[in-house]
């Protein structure tokens, strides 16, 4: 029996998504881990998820989606409650939900979304602190945004990827991405079909300095047509970053929040 | 020389606002010592401080008020940066202002604001569980709403505050008290001249009791009526409150968000 569920996790406290290999660090664990642990532990058996994005160290998600294969004979109310009765404080299981076969978490989904938020004022964060990113310098958020609008459509975002990125190519659809100022606060939204390592936290390091105006708005353009990642701007911090979730067509019968709109 | 700050504050890592006497627990640090600190570091001299409104321990401030005096020859800009860079990571100094001599953030505030948050859904919260309480059974908000009606105006607040509560009398103003559902979370927005001790706690304590369907809409009124505590419902968890900062009249120059509409 195939189950897809809803995650949500705080991570601050992780080094990011993925289980590490019997030769990575000890001590912090990762978000996979310990989901696959509580889950075997309802399971009374060994389980392995396969999630819709892997999230960095201090990347938090609002609504990662995995599935996983189990023959336990759970309900999927027991499954979401009694997982998360085994989990830390910093993730729970929102929803679980029986899936056809032939869905899977990662291949099935044809978008992801996520959101960035940055304090903009003289004075670091104490409050909510956990979940922004700061800027001291004045930002023009309209500037952002229409110096962002460049990225949109089918590019090839080589700019704007880590060296350490593994993806065979670096082509990817960008459907969407605004910048509004909401008070103290300028926030990002963005989606695509899918990301690369580190792709959103660069496009928000190149954006920050069109929005301090140490670069016009067209650089970003340029950013794009060089497909140079040494021009590009600094890899912003991971604090203001949450993954929102995946899409999936509506076929797969998911909650409204992880389904396109038709 | 007067100074006001507006302080915003995480109090999860706290024991609350107040500076605890010789004899108080020692390990876990008050909001008010460590501000005396990091001013009197600044001022290289001691410098005690007055707040608009105590905070229990748990309880958070968007922009908690105080006033102090000193003599030290430092920029309003000194103040608030300074004193930032020798705080905690979850307090920060917002704004510093010269102030005339007879302000004092207790005595000159008309009134004061708190905001209460509740996740309102099966699953206890992850990601920004540092800022909220959890109901699991389906509230009313609208229900809530309209009890809560019933507290408007001045009146003896017996029935709301906490037995340890030193306040002479418990007449209190309540000038607005207002709940809404958003998506998942149920918030509720008040406002009075000043507050009991607990006293938001224990009206969210009641209010959840409406919201469940447990007690009838006018038992709210009933409860006030009566006087006493004992008939009132439990004390919410502090997690969900935030005290969103005192209210003065314009003469004193404050910055807007702190300062009464005319």
């Amino acid at each position: 029996m195939r189950y897809a569920l809803g995650v949500e996790y705080d991570g601050g406290d992780f080094r990011g998504w993925q289980r590490l290999s019997p030769h990575g660090q000890p001590g912090v664990p990762t978000v996979q881990a310990s989901l696959e642990e509580a889950l075997s532990s309802v399971a009374a058996a060994p389980v392995e998820v396969v999630c819709a994005g892997r999230t960095d160290a201090g990347v938090h998600a609002e609504c990662q989606v995995v599935h996983f294969d189990s023959d336990a004979p759970r309900t999927p109310r027991s499954w979401s409650l009694g997982t998360t009765t085994r989990l830390p404080p910093s993730i729970c299981v929102r929803w679980c939900l029986p899936v056809a076969d032939d869905f899977n978490a990662r291949f099935s989904a044809r978008a992801r979304r996520y959101r960035y938020r940055i304090l903009n004022r003289a004075v670091r964060p104490a409050l909510g602190r956990q979940q922004l990113s700061w800027e001291r310098l004045p930002l023009d958020a309209d500037a952002m945004h229409r110096a962002a609008q460049a990225l949109l459509g089918e590019n090839d975002f080589n700019a704007f990827r880590t060296v350490h990125c593994q993806a065979p190519h670096a082509v990817r659809d960008l459907q969407a991405l605004s910048i509004v100022r909401e008070g103290e606060q300028v926030r990002l939204e963005i989606q695509a079909n899918a990301f690369l390592h580190h792709m959103v936290r660069n496009i928000v390091g190149s954006l920050l300095m069109v929005g301090r105006g140490e670069k016009p708005e067209d650089w970003i353009a340029e950013l794009l047509a060089g497909r140079d990642r040494t021009l590009a701007g600094p890899t912003a911090p991971a604090d203001g970053l949450v993954f929102l979730g995946p899409l999936y067509p509506a076929q797969w019968g998911l909650p409204e929040e992880v389904t396109l709109a038709i």
